[in-house]
């Protein structure tokens, strides 16, 4: 068994839903999928349709009788509802159970986790067969999402649950940042335009002014290319001399 | 403006997807979608149909015919994308977007994300009204989610994002943000200088080169006084005249 949980349908009802857990699947980097008794059989054309691709996952499906059946072979379960249930279970998030999921697989130990059909999700047979149950959670007022994408928040917290993306950064660009040497020398001759110009009001104002506009230039991160474009513009804008 | 993001639609194709999208948005709390030029018209009984009863937001839906238009009263918009798009621009994940938001929304920010068609996602031309990219990461041999999927992950990371963050650090500033629409008529006067000032090579480089100019400005994350500023400037070094 590969270092992943295992997806596992029970009773759903359309091909084409089954097809879009498979996408979603995918999208976050999981394959193992199991169905248990689809209402609309399998294979299902509709299904491969839906995956847009995710062929791998839709051929690997493994078909159950039972709930029992599909998830024998593993060690840990979870359930997702949506509705409390009156059992004695704990309850996570995704995302706590993503940070269980590593844990436990990077053990070793088999992990999946259930999720019902479109109608009425799991029965409660099933979901005491979990460990634990996963509750997204969403707008209380308007929490019914539809299969594939309960899937798709499970799978995503997963995937991220280890991604190393940094949350913010630049665009790869080939061109280098500006040196502060490239930004004086903008500023400096922007600096005379402007005192040609009349721009500032006194001269006190000017290094405080100056100031800000650098302040304003640099928040930009400006790139070489970025300095050689301003440069182009304080040109372009003196040529074409005042509005008429 | 309520204090959550509104979340933009551009060129999508089916109602079908419209749905699924206010299904996803009301999921997560959100209500205020925008649709900019919808192929198949608006209303849409295919959507109402898959809003699975988010009716609040297929009722409440506003449409535009241009992407500007649909942002002009925002003071900080997001375009979600699933590749790079060589502009030098800041790619956050929906996590670190969900806190900013968070932040922005705070501040009375009036804030929105943009979301590509089904087809090929935004124009250039879009992501560059923009103020940061959102790129959500995923499998990077699978990365096309549909439409619906892509807003529910961005709206729910907006949702789990609890607003227990402390205060903000940010240096208090009492100017607000300029708006879209502030920008938009600081980048038509500077085109005209430009023009007047035989600044580009060619008229086919122009829209580029000003998009390119355009985004150099957005990542300053301008305010209202940075405008005046940059107003200020433009008449400043028209009046100076030729460099000598």
């Amino acid at each position: 068994m590969s270092k992943q949980p295992v997806i596992i349908l029970v009773d759903p009802q359309m091909g084409e839903n089954i097809g879009m857990v498979a996408r979603a699947m995918l999208n976050c980097g999981l394959t193992e999928l199991r169905v248990v008794r689809p209402r609309d059989g399998w294979p299902s054309q509709p299904a491969r349709d839906n995956a847009a691709g995710a062929d791998i996952v839709i051929d690997g499906v493994k078909l159950y009788d039972t709930t029992q059946d599909a998830v024998a072979d593993l060690q840990r379960v979870y359930a997702t509802t949506g509705r409390p249930r009156g059992m004695v279970t704990r309850v996570v998030t995704p995302r706590h159970a993503a940070g269980e999921l590593r844990e436990e697989i990077g053990r070793d130990v088999n992990c999946g986790i259930l999720f019902g059909g479109e109608r009425s999700g799991l029965v409660n047979d099933d979901v005491a067969l979990a460990d634990a149950v996963i509750s997204v959670p969403l707008n209380p007022d308007f929490k019914s999402l539809n299969l594939a994408q309960a899937v798709l928040l499970v799978a995503y917290e997963w995937l991220i649950s280890v991604d190393d993306t940094p949350p913010t950064q630049l665009e790869a660009n080939e061109n280098p940042p500006a040196s502060m040497a490239e930004l004086d020398n903008f500023m400096s001759r922007l600096g005379a335009g402007l005192d040609e110009g009349r721009f500032f009001k006194s001269p006190e104002m000017r290094p405080v002014t100056l100031r800000n506009i650098r302040n304003l230039f640099q928040r930009a991160e400006l790139t070489e290319q970025d300095v050689r474009t301003l440069h182009g513009i304080i040109k372009a804008l003196r040529n074409a001399g005042p509005q008429g």
